[in-house]
């Protein structure tokens, strides 16, 4: 119970959570599959507007598919923006149940808190789960948010063809979800998203609360490097022009010279690799690679991708080797409003829950609802880290606290406006 | 013509390297495959075996079908030990022309000059054609040769399972090729092997002939790296167990601190390099890598072993992975006989051919020769180093000069005993 007699259910959410959980889930794996606007995914979506209306939420579906339910405020609140608090149900193959889910299910036992205090809040609360935020069927990924804020025009998002030769606008059609409301209508005065890490920081450093004050920017290359396939044993180490030694020394370059010691620097990370031929005894003509690198300083983000692209220059004319680079994918870093930043970390402090600032490595809705409204999020730990598997956990004395902080903090912005 | 009145019939000599290169080649490629024991492969010892009797050889097969065509001495030589070159004329896939080939048939253009000139030599000369040294098929290669030197038990050759799952003594005997000579009968007082360099160290030093002292030491290994697999965008530089970087450091240390820059030293390759699960933005779980060092020098192929193993080491304490090695293959180095260099070198020298040392990189019938007779080998340039390809080249000249070099010295042993 807090001072204000608003207090989480949380035996409820933990219910629910494990029953979103179910769906998706088959008999041949531990994890579920709900993809979006796959049956599976319609069986959780239709889920989770049944809990809004047994909330007697106002419930709007846009044409992209995303789903609000709002409590609406004490007083007319025609003019005056909502909180927004939301995340995405839909997994990755064989997922955790909590990815997603945990802040959507999070903001619902927020405002079941209000509900059953039987007390209305001074402007209205949103709760919102957006379409497609994995990204596993149709690219990109965080569309639904993407469109909400107005980054990716709706027919665009419809007319999206998903690797399995489906359109995202008939997909959404056939599943009932295709929504008349136009996205981006409900613009919040603050978003706020309660996520797993999913990652292993908290859980290294002893915390309970991630308060996230901003997210990496990404930046995505494949290099291809092309040297001349020799005989291993007669061609002289300097007449060698070897693909995968060059591709060696990128990936090496990368984690010692580029990547920082402190977390919240520079990732650097070569995740894919192959070499042409592939053979013993034969000096790779060819060496394929990607290089992920993330900052949440764009200036220091600029800084990696322009060392990187000189190390490349200097190692094509050292080993004599041809070097190639495609970008695949690049996102600006994102702040986080330092207001609610602020509010975040002072709701733990009161808690008194050990808490850091902390990056988001991963991609979020949060990082698109930033383009309109303030926005922030709070993280709790990921046991080893462990994400987009079914071994995904996080206890559930830490998955309540976290949503303890998200009402504090709700009840803490609504006070303040 | 030779001061002894013997030459060498260049124009018959690339007339049946040309011709030999025929056989094996189909119509959908530029190069012939002849691999140990085939129909193709039958076909191309019955053309030598032809090739031998118009030269009045007298023909022994040996019962892992090793091939000898003997020139008899001018006087009964019994207990004298004749001479003898040789080499290979099996091939791996889609082959060129000269690899193994070259040596034989200038054998025999040697014997031939013998002939023409109607001189019986003092002692006997013997050519070879040894069995499977490409190993394509059987494995271990060179297995003729070692067979010869005592280095494999007949039976246990007999017995090898092809990766056709043929068993090569069937095969043997089903091309007719099972000969009744015991292995090894045939101890030789020297061995001399022509044979194209397969790499482009002649051709970078502009050489002609290359005077081969020493055979690398090879020393293989598969190295299998296992780390965690994590999120490339949440997981912090310090808290990775990256297989992917671990792999990358070795490479790099191979090739920066262990392999030597002159010719002749050390020689470090990873030819094959695989990441789990290969992923772009998942720090790979286990890398699995293949090393290759060669040195001609026993001591100094343990120490870069020694180096590698302690490097590994310091690596899997550093980043927190395990590793694991398997020795795939192990040959020391074998020094040829330096009566038989000098030889060669000092023929090279007479004709006013540029020549110089070097060291074999590839394995060769000469070093399994070695254990039981002074073995010799002499190069001729291979155009970009190229060999195992269609595109392997010698320049017609370039070729005749090498059997020029081979008769020489061929004369020169068999007027010194």
């Amino acid at each position: 119970m807090t001072p204000t007699g608003i207090s989480l259910d949380a035996a409820k959410l933990l219910k629910q959570i494990h029953e979103l959980g179910t769906v998706g889930q088959g008999a041949a794996q531990d994890g579920r599959t709900r993809i979006a606007l796959t049956d599976a995914e319609k069986a959780g979506r239709d889920l989770l507007v049944r809990w809004m209306r047994e909330l007697d939420l106002d419930i709007r579906v846009d044409r992209v598919g995303n789903i609000f339910g709002i409590l609406p405020a004490a007083s007319d609140s025609a003019g005056v923006q909502p909180l927004m608090m939301g995340s995405h149900i839909d997994t990755v193959r064989n997922a955790g149940a909590l990815d997603g889910c945990y802040g959507v299910l999070a903001g619902l036992a927020v405002v079941r808190a209000y509900r059953d205090a039987g007390i209305r809040p001074p402007r209205a609360i949103a709760v919102g789960a957006f379409t497609n935020e994995e990204g596993v069927r149709y690219q990109p990924d965080m569309m639904g948010s993407l469109v909400h804020a107005g980054g990716m025009a709706v027919q665009a998002a419809l007319d999206t063809m998903g690797v399995d030769g489906t359109r995202l606008g008939d997909e959404l059609a056939r599943i009932g979800y295709a929504g008349d409301m136009e996205p981006g209508v409900l613009v919040p005065r603050e978003y706020i998203e309660l996520h797993i890490e999913q990652g292993p920081l908290l859980e290294a450093e002893g915390r309970l609360i991630g308060v996230v004050e901003n997210l990496q920017g990404i930046s995505w290359q494949k290099v291809t490097i092309t040297g001349v396939a020799n005989h291993a044993g007669t061609t002289p180490t300097r007449l060698r022009h070897d693909a995968g030694y060059a591709a060696a020394a990128c990936i090496a370059y990368l984690r010692e010279q580029v990547a920082g010691a402190v977390p919240g620097t520079t990732l650097a990370t070569t995740g894919s690799l192959r070499f042409e031929p592939d053979v013993i005894n034969v000096i790779p003509r060819k060496a394929t690679f990607t290089v992920d690198l993330r900052d949440p300083d764009e200036n220091r983000l600029q800084a990696a991708e322009r060392r990187f692209a000189d190390f490349l220059v200097a190692l094509a004319a050292r080993e004599g080797v041809a070097v190639e680079t495609e970008r695949l994918v690049r996102f600006q870093p994102v702040a986080f409003a330092p207001n609610l930043v602020a509010r975040i970390e002072a709701a733990a402090e009161r808690r008194g829950l050990p808490h850091m600032r902390m990056t988001s490595g991963a991609g979020h809705d949060a990082q698109m609802m930033a383009r309109i409204a303030p926005s922030a999020m709070i993280f709790v730990p990921s046991r080893e880290g462990i994400s987009h598997n079914p071994r995904e956990h996080t206890d559930d004395e830490q998955l309540i606290l976290g949503a303890q902080v998200l009402l504090d903090v709700v009840q803490d912005c609504l006070a303040a406006h």
